[in-house]
């Protein structure tokens, strides 16, 4: 192993700084770390790439990042919380997030001024209204049917005219967006709404039968897959357990969090508790880095992008 | 407000230390008005009674407290993840958890002993094989159809002879389960297995046509609903977001959790949070306590049953 | 290793609670535990027991917890932060902590009614007033001089008249008191205005004198040493370095914090990691509990008590 | 309040990462706050700037950006761990700190191997064996008599020949460096053996009398203080508390932790907490990053490089 190297601070490009941070310590090590291994993951032709998304990032303005791994292919699904899925949607609308201070405001107060708070962020009611009346149409637009998460989200992300939109950059990048836990969400509520009166049901086998095949498959063709967890949540324990059938552990897991390990939960189970899982093995490259992905997400996209495109 | 007042220390029954409690401070005193407010809401006749599990709660030896609960009409409708249903199920069969040393043990080696562990728990696979033998079983004898989330585990408690499982103590007692995250589980992989050849869909749009009606008819009747969420994730969303459309906060809400706010993660979000999406209001009892639920439940639900039934 | 056995519910005592946990898991199982190793030191005659307190527990309402160990010779030296040790010698003089709801207080408001607050604890000027007069009297009556930290609590706790004084109660039992960042505290403040025109030198360099040759003593006579360490901080830190010198690894190592290791620092470090620096070694007992103190060092005392007294 | 703005990444510079993160939410947009006020509060020539150490940052390759602040006038006083001390100045002899992997070491082999860990790094007990030699050197060549920490760790500072340790540093730039809990470290230790036959007498009195006066001349001279605090601990209430008695809250106060509020330790407390006790008032810039000081750090001290001096 290496000795310990002071990081130099001077003017400086993000990805100076990380390569600096490899030789340091502590999460700041990690994180370096982490950007090697999405590094190798997304040059390598034959893996396929999974994104996980919990939290509210896209609201905190996190779409970006996410859009430039779609387009630079360095994503091919993302499973993801309803939340940040109906988020995008309304951005796609024109609605805007507020920032706030978390310390000095009454939420009861936010609620007579018809606004909900998502920590230092409010969202206005109106927008609510908008997503709603326009999502209506688009699912009136799609009709009815059987879908598996990531068609509807792939019909609607077809009907959205924004182009930053990070539903229509999955869409116009082959990215399958998968929302396990769907109607845990505004969008789930929508669809629920609009389901009072035309036939559509979510049909979440739809999602893993093409899940489970996908691994069968890369496993025939000795393929790999790789995954960056921002967060951890339903989409974590998905696309890990996903490999459990067809016993094909995934090559690179990069997970982004601060849920830790000693209560038990899924979201802080270390990526060697997977191992005894077979979700990884002991080839697998692992690295956690215990950190809000606010600030590593841009981090890792930004440096990334120098490496990889030199821009 | 009161003064603190010295905890005296001694032998004494796990309700006179809750009691002793309330005039402490930090999360002790939140553990004792946790209590109150769920011993409030138990006795509250007019109330619907959730309960939100969240972490690998039965594995780690939760079952009675919960079925204690269920027993008593402390709970009317579970909201949980697929994990605590899978691992109930499994125990309905007899099979059995095993503490290990999380910090001696390989993760590499456990998988080459055909075990898989969850922080301080291994499961052998031989639990996995004979859930799947056993659940498809069950799954034959339930048949083909469209069933929300709560009607499949309803049907499957019926099925189950063990007496002290979780899913057939609710079915006995008319308390429904509902798993918004249903496929993110081995129960739901066993669905998707099982659905191969057989036509079972899992509709959660019914899952949710129940808990909105619900909550208009509560709100209808001048009634009211209230929750104990343990751990956070996709059930404190799901009970939470339930009342946003008839527009009818909870009552009561107790949430026992290791996770903070100022990550931005809805499962850390403050219950004041809450308030600015109308899923709680003004008059709405509200407690966090920061505390690993498998200390927190025990003494909850001892404290109650000295309470309430002195025995 | 055990199978997990289910917890049951019932009106028992905190003993028998405790006893239950010991078959389930996480940090509930990690409390019976620590129980059962502090009984075993306790028991030990051969052990000189330490006790580690950071974070305001003093204030919390946890003197009592803390005096009961001293009375039964369940501690014998004490490390603590000084604001215990300054809040306890404030309550000795009738001042009294109360109660408030962190989420709802205006902290510049409080500061305009001459309040100061610790996190859910108010705690009015006049406290500070009072201690600043009484105790600026009893170092009057101690003099001048070249102190310890441990003498210099010791010469005061003998000038308090309350009985239920921690400071007190240490000097009617012959257990020292050391505070290693004794400036950093109002009563450090206070020594530094009494010094002003008084000779006191604090002189730490006794209370390590004491600590490193207890150590050696202890090594000499074949006897050992434990510790119980609430939170984290210098005392952790200090208990833990006072071995190294003298190469006498403690026997019982239980720590009980919130803080967690993978941000590198002392107070969350893992107690494997204090092998590696001779601290403990393979013989020892270890174990953590990651638990807000206040819910679980009443538990441990009120469950030792039970044990060992019966009542 | 602005709207939140979403992240675009590229190839930029450090400064420009954090200067969009303002337009994001949750840490993200902390960090970029916390530059803001740090930028702010190192170009305000009115201000005595203070910087609190805690965790073992200097092992872990943060000396430089320390360093950086001294020499550009960013800091006036560093109130410190011992620890860090130590490790600076065993790495001014031309010590190593050696990188290593926390999931995959046995402590136990550790210590057969003569080497400690701090979490992902290893010092080997050669690096203890020269401290100890040179360190007893430079204490005979100080002499004896009575000292403050911040007089006896300038005194080593001048014997120190690498001008890459911030105890020199510190020494070249007339930075004062304060270690409250002076005997609660390694060189704490050294100091105590070589008082066992020399007569050098720790005075804590004399770093307090040095601050508290500081602060009176500050309010005289219509002057203020700011500190950027790295973790918590004793550096954190030390730095606060000597504000008490001068009645003069500080300017600017940013603290990067992990530790939370709810828990009841100053560790975590809230800067809006502080506010209750006059340590800063409704006028103080206030911020705190919840995030590992080693991602933080080398982000703050880069980006103000670029800001202020362009290289």
């Amino acid at each position: 192993m290496s000795d310990v190297k002071d990081f130099v601070p001077k003017n400086q490009t993000v990805n100076e700084l990380v390569k600096q941070l490899k030789l340091t310590a502590y999460n700041a090590r990690k994180l370096a770390e982490a950007v090697d291994i999405i590094e190798e993951m997304v040059e390598d032709e034959n893996c396929v790439k999974f994104l996980g998304l919990s939290g509210a990032l896209v609201p905190a303005g996190m779409r970006f990042c996410i859009n430039e791994m779609m387009k630079n292919k360095w994503v091919d699904i993302i499973v993801s919380t309803g939340a940040n899925i109906t988020h995008d949607i309304a951005c796609s609308f024109g609605e805007k997030y507020i920032q706030c201070e978390p310390e000095k405001v009454d939420d009861l107060e936010l609620r007579k001024k018809k606004t909900s708070r998502i920590y230092d962020i409010i969202s206005p009611d109106k927008t609510s209204i908008r997503f709603e009346s326009e999502v209506q149409k688009i699912l009136k637009e799609i009709g009815e049917g059987n879908f598996s998460t990531y068609e509807l989200i792939g019909d609607i992300g077809k009907r959205l005219e924004d182009k930053n939109s990070l539903v229509r950059v999955a869409c116009d990048n082959n990215v399958k967006i998968i929302v396990p836990a769907f109607f845990d969400s505004i969008l789930g509520l929508q669809v629920w709404m609009y389901s009072q009166d035309h036939k559509m049901i979510i049909d979440e086998r739809k999602d893993l039968d093409f899940l489970i095949n996908l691994h069968y498959n890369l496993k025939e063709q000795g393929k790999s897959s790789g995954v960056l967890i921002l967060g951890g949540g339903v989409p974590k324990n998905y696309i890990l357990q996903s490999v459990i059938i067809p016993e094909k552990p995934h090559k690179y897991v990069v997970q982004v969090t601060t849920d830790v390990p000693h209560y038990g939960g899924l979201s802080g189970a270390t990526l060697e508790e997977a191992q005894s899982w077979g979700k990884v093995d002991e080839k697998s490259k692992l690295c956690v880095v215990y950190c809000d992905a606010t600030i590593v997400l841009p981090i890792i996209v930004s440096s990334l992008k120098e490496r990889i495109y030199k821009v």
